[in-house]
């Protein structure tokens, strides 16, 4: 899907990812808008999307294999949430695969770790608050969530959190920096995190679920890669939930 | 606003308000939406555009001085409704005034009536069924809804209604035509309703709300003309509420 | 029901009904709530208790000869409403049958007028603020609404205030008395209204729906019947919707 | 299980925990539950229930100094969750503060580590679908939730699983048992968990906030405190989040 057929390590890459349709879906809003946000890129960086299947386990190795051969240093992955009314800044990716509904392999994994023996979670190093402040400025409607579910989102975060961290070849990544601020130091090592998108409106035609369009989800995904690209300490905001 | 100095009688008038904005924002999504709805109408009937100020009494004032002075054969009131996720078109209006907030006058109505001695309700007249069906068609979200509040949109919304069932020299506005089908023949007389509009984007970021944006708004208001000037009994299609 | 065999015409009665299950349930919340309500009743007033079959027509031909027989100077019917989270004084009956779901005996009608000629709709006649003030000062949870749908509960509410507009003798129900506040003088005729109320817990349990035990839907329905007896001008306290 | 009156080194303990009233409401129904679920325990096990302040830091330091005296085998912390409908069995805990409101302190910590140098999380190691299984079959309403928020009930939910992690002297409490079952395997120390409440009837008064009574919360936590107590591997019951 790159279009750089060579690649210099001078170059930047950023990768962003969207999924495949599931759930009945016959489009998947965050495929489509990561296909928008790379058109919308202006560079320098090198923008690259990549399709993932939702399938726990198939999806991991799709996105590691790319990680692998792109060196990114910045990865977002994208996913549907049905039902929710803005982009959500995910904060924070739990070892854990519990499903409600099954994957389109057909797999429904209950209270499974993604990763024997990693650890609990782990924390997005995007700087999600000042991504949220540029996203306000924008005009588009975001916010910070404290969970991406069970779900092969989750999944795929943890994933690539866990890929970043070793990659990084340090603990750097994994939930706790040196400094004591979770996710707010990102002066080292690649950087990942994981943004959900609602319905498309097309998709919410007919019922009372929010949606947003595909063109303003890939304008937050660019303003969102571009304040990743140019933090190096994330902001101080309260985005947080009393429960 | 109109922006045709000159009418035949045969010339057909289409009328779309919207609001100024309230409730300290600091545009009204329904004003751009109309405005925008009248750049992208190809006629052939004039579709004109006016701004009311959310003002118990002044509101329906201006209305109904426009509708006198226009004539039109369809007029539909839109409205925000900050917080909902779609767009609701609205089933019926009921003569009551109940105000939780001031409206930009400073008045908080409770429980006075719309019109002394007029009906308890007017059912729109609009085919509602028809446009909620070639809405979904279109991929752009839409409800029937069943409360239009008790706030100033709701105050248009049965002020309209009562002026159209006075222009149309009978009672068939009034809740019940002859066949027993309410809001579903509408052959006779100028026709009109109410259309709830979500947020912007603009106004929506920053918090959790759903928004749409003007565009899908005014896309579909046009489609809800089009819809109405061409349907003259309503389709059956369930939407209603169990509660 | 009446545990009263003879009556005389100075006994006040009040009649509430509840329905019995729906849409797959095994119980219905409302007839265990005014059965319950009944033995907390201390009167005087005989107060009566019916179980309303969930069909459209026929529920209101079983209310409709209840009143007959037994003249109630007052009556409340009380339905399920799935979702919400507190009792629900409803505002206004509107005169349509828009069925998503069938009702118990098959029928789903839609956009059918409740009684053919009938006006577009009726306010309840009960003192829905004052009952509001006094639920919130016992620590019971309610709000206002302002629609009860369009299924068997609009249908039967609708129903019940057409009854007692004619037991009445005029036209004080139909919306607007004379003083022109809807629903606030209740001096002449029985009074009517309709209350929701939520899910039961053991019908929430292993889902996130609100619920509300039927010792607490009891004790609210036991305030708003003694607030409507002891209560001849509503309170003006707002309890409005902005949409 | 000791049958044995008297108290000694062999008895075991059980601790709830409560918090004082905070965002300007005059109870806590996490309190009140707790002290009510204390009077309905049968024992054998002896159940001890503890106030905790709404304060980042001084909570953690309470509980943790109750733990050491107590040497609990079964911990759990209650907290209420405002506007949320049923009981929630929380499955993690992270590590990070980022409070919108101040706690009853003054403080208001934004992004920051709860424990540094702590792991990014901690499962909860109570068996929280068998506990759903048993509160569902007894009719009352939960949810196992995949989010504590980021605020006060969260810094003691994941202070109290460090403490245990650390009681435990080794990692099975650290979100990874070896048999890579995320907080599936309990046969190991003492165990702990975080459950939130809606508001009780009395704070939802006058809103349309959803409730619970404090019985039924009480009752709640019994059962799930029995669970807990007689579980030693839970079950694999689907109760994730697709988003």
């Amino acid at each position: 899907m790159s279009t750089v057929p060579m690649r210099t390590v001078s170059m930047s890459t950023v990768l962003l990812t969207g999924f495949e349709p599931f759930a009945g879906e016959t489009t998947n809003p965050s495929w489509l808008a990561v296909q928008r946000a790379q058109e919308l890129w202006e560079g320098p960086e090198a923008l690259d999307v990549l399709e993932l299947p939702v399938e726990f386990g198939r999806a991991a190795e799709v996105l590691n294999e790319a990680i692998e051969r792109l060196r990114p240093e910045l990865v977002i992955a994208v996913g549907q949430a049905g039902g929710r009314a803005t982009l959500a800044l995910e904060r924070v990716a739990i070892n854990v695969d519990d499903a409600r509904i099954p994957d389109n392999a057909g797999a429904s994994p209950v209270d499974a770790a993604i990763v024997v023996g990693g650890p609990a979670a782990y924390f997005a190093t995007l700087p999600i608050k000042a991504a949220l402040a540029a996203l306000t400025r924008e005009g588009i409607p975001a916010v910070v969530s404290q969970t991406a579910g069970t779900f092969v989102c989750n999944h795929v975060f943890y994933a690539l959190m866990h890929a970043l961290a070793g990659a990084a070849g340090d603990e750097m990544a994994a939930g706790e920096p040196a400094e004591g601020v979770p996710g707010r130091d990102h002066r080292r090592g690649p950087r990942g995190g994981f943004v959900h998108v609602p319905y498309a409106p097309e998709q919410a035609a007919g019922t009372s679920h929010p949606s947003m369009t595909v063109e303003t989800m890939a304008t937050g995904l660019v303003s969102i890669v571009r304040t990743s690209l140019t933090t190096t300490t994330d902001m101080a905001l309260a985005a947080g939930a009393t429960h």
